[in-house]
């Protein structure tokens, strides 16, 4: 049985949002009632509700809403690097040990993972650190904090990793799942012109998923025969 | 290059949407404006807008909702039947032909995909369908209609598939795939003890993936040497 990783946040009113602020609630309506057979809900969600992906729509006037994003980024091989001893900020010092390549796709796993109220003080990417990403040329990068970046004026952590269109991934839940190496699907709803868009993000054990692949593909190749 | 077909459905207010009940649109509302630096949007969805999954909680009252779906069941092989002389339902005779086996996800192609506004007569899954696709122990049932059934008292359709867990999609966009084998990417939004959740759906033309796939792991292999 293949192990699933559910990196994603449970949408609910009582969850945590950016800064508590009660606009960014969700919110759930019964529009139909299960009394005559068949039950129907209305959502009412920010677009940066809980696990969601930005597009460079959200800091750069004008840019590309999440229609942009291609769907061949939405999965592919990522590795889940352990940064719990970060305190505040990762910096450029904390990724350079783990030696990144062009086209990775980084998760941050820090402290963030292990609260469950919002925390003010959520460990966000330094300006400086997301410098250094893009010129390792990754081609994304996801945080277990409901921002990649807070208290940094002009948001230029948002804005290096945006303009260079690097999938960011805000909102991750990454407490249960140990550092290494994973195969990420990582789908955000289809939103043309808006900024940001809620996705589930899965992971799954690469080498786990590669042999419950190629044992599809046998048994299916078997049956044809 | 990993050819993948997008078959979501776009999520904007002109967007068709079920009996184009004015209550079923969605709506985004402009929260935080660019003038700032940065654009934040709200959405109104309805749980069934566009590409869709149903819960049991849909149509049985007291059922689980959308956190009762594995997230394992979100992605695997899938076939895509063509559908399209298919006029008004689709039924047993239909799928007899196909040879269905335990464990398959089958996407149906009708002529619902050339459609672009809400057909109130969109082919649906009969109830006598849905018997059949239960016998034959299918794993998943995707059609690209806002709904599987219509005007059958009851729900038998979706009544028939939910209570024995056969994951529902809805809203597929079938249009541009050709008919065949895939490899399926189906992500709902995590709501729990919500009834059904908008998802991203992708397919990946089978042999392609796992090519893919395999080339990916060989040149991380490589890699690591």
């Amino acid at each position: 049985m293949l192990k699933i990783y559910d990196v994603s946040m449970a949408i609910h009113p009582g969850m945590a949002v950016y800064k508590n602020k009660a606009e960014k609630r969700p919110a759930m309506e019964v529009s139909r009632d299960e009394s005559k057979g068949i039950l129907e809900t209305r959502l009412y969600l920010d677009a940066h509700t809980g696990t969601h992906v930005d597009a460079p729509l959200h800091v750069i006037p004008g840019g590309p809403g999440v229609e942009s994003l291609s769907p061949a980024a939405f999965f592919g091989p990522c590795r889940v690097l352990d940064l719990t001893g970060v305190p505040e900020k990762i910096e450029r010092r904390d990724l350079m040990p783990h030696g990144l390549s062009a086209g990775d796709f980084i998760l941050f796993q820090t402290r963030n993972s292990w609260s469950t109220d919002f925390d003010f003080n959520f460990v966000y990417i330094s300006a400086e650190a997301a410098q250094y990403l893009a010129e390792a040329g990754v081609r994304g990068v996801g945080l277990d904090a409901l921002g990649v970046e807070r208290d940094q004026p002009g948001y230029p952590t948002h804005r290096t990793l945006l303009a260079r269109n690097i999938m960011v991934i805000e909102g991750l839940r990454l407490k249960e799942v140990p550092p290494g190496s994973y195969f990420l699907l990582a789908a955000p709803l289809l939103l043309p012109g808006v900024e940001a868009a809620p996705a589930r993000v899965l992971l799954a054990g690469r080498q786990d998923f590669y042999s419950f692949l190629s044992n599809m593909n046998e048994s299916r190749e078997m049956r044809s025969e």
